[in-house]
């Protein structure tokens, strides 16, 4: 009888390999040779689960994306409103060792997002999701009567990805300036310059 | 009479070639086949001007660095305080051509600063020079009255910092949605929380 072959688990285990090789050393060492290496192929085995190097990064980078979405979705919960905004906000900051790890591949991922179409039409869909939820976050905090700001939600939904992005940039390349506690920080503040009519 | 080599333009024209290769497609595009032939070398030439890639990587992000302090401190000139502190957070957001080229190669930066302890110093260098000259403009717009906030300014700084790398981000890999007025809005939006008591 022949050996039954997992090809989805198999395919998962080359983007787990790909993920860890791009948080030890960025896109640079993730090489084919390397990833066939550490998954265990022959060199040329892995055409027979991706088509090409691209077709990896992108699963990975949507692995990456995917574990955003699940641990924002999954931690908010219930939540609405301002604190389903700052959990959302402190969920998305590299602030323990699975988070920063997603967030070292979301940094490659914007690297080549910039000159890959189809990673940039990936991310754009991720965005999207991001921004309804925070929009709908900001609806209903106004509605509890927790927002005041007279900005209005469009700007500050630009505003809070930004920062998040860039905290998360920061956190990575200058941990030692950047600490966990003052990212916790930068978040309080954000959400208080929310609650402050005519901020 | 033998050629005369002007090495230090060579190595200058070197570093010229990687930083277009690198916005053009990004760190992966940059290869030492590649800047060699761009540059006019033949395959291997390049050693005898840089000792290896990590080098001439190296040598590029100090090009942009230095662009982005050169760049700032002329735009500056001889403001103080405020007006100093906007002038500053314009200048290093990719609003122009020029901008968004030098913001390109500080995304490949980052990306490789994380995974290698040379270009982190470098980088943690840069955030340095960077920190002084906010705690100072900060430092004269409260002696001129224009920042009135009671937040400390060491949260301040991070929190400049850490907008104006997301803004460099979110301007490069979603154009689309982060345009320069929303980029300048976002500038505006920061200053005047500055000049806010109790906000």
């Amino acid at each position: 009888m022949p050996k039954v072959i997992d090809h989805d688990q198999r395919r998962r285990d080359i983007l787990q390999v790909t993920w860890s090789l791009i948080t030890e050393g960025g896109l640079e060492v993730a090489t084919m040779r390397e990833i066939a290496r550490r998954a265990g192929f022959a060199n040329g085995a892995l055409k027979h689960y991706f088509p090409g190097k691209d077709d990896i990064i992108l699963g990975t980078y949507q692995m990456a994306l995917d574990f955003m979405n699940d641990h924002v979705l999954s931690t908010v919960g219930d939540r609405r409103g301002i604190a389903a905004l700052e959990t959302m906000c402190l969920t998305v900051l590299p602030l323990d060792a699975e988070g920063a790890s997603a967030s070292r591949v979301l940094l490659s991922f914007w690297e080549r997002a910039v000159s890959s179409p189809p990673l940039h039409d990936v991310y754009l869909e991720h965005l999207a999701t991001w921004r309804g939820s925070l929009a709908r976050y900001l609806q209903e905090g106004r509605e509890d009567g927790d927002i005041r700001t007279d900005r209005p939600d469009a700007e500050l939904i630009d505003e809070i990805m930004v920062t998040a992005i860039g905290a998360t940039v920061m956190s990575l390349v200058a941990p030692s300036l950047y600490s966990p506690e003052l990212q916790r920080q930068h978040v309080t503040a954000l959400l208080r310059q929310l609650g402050q009519s005519g901020a």
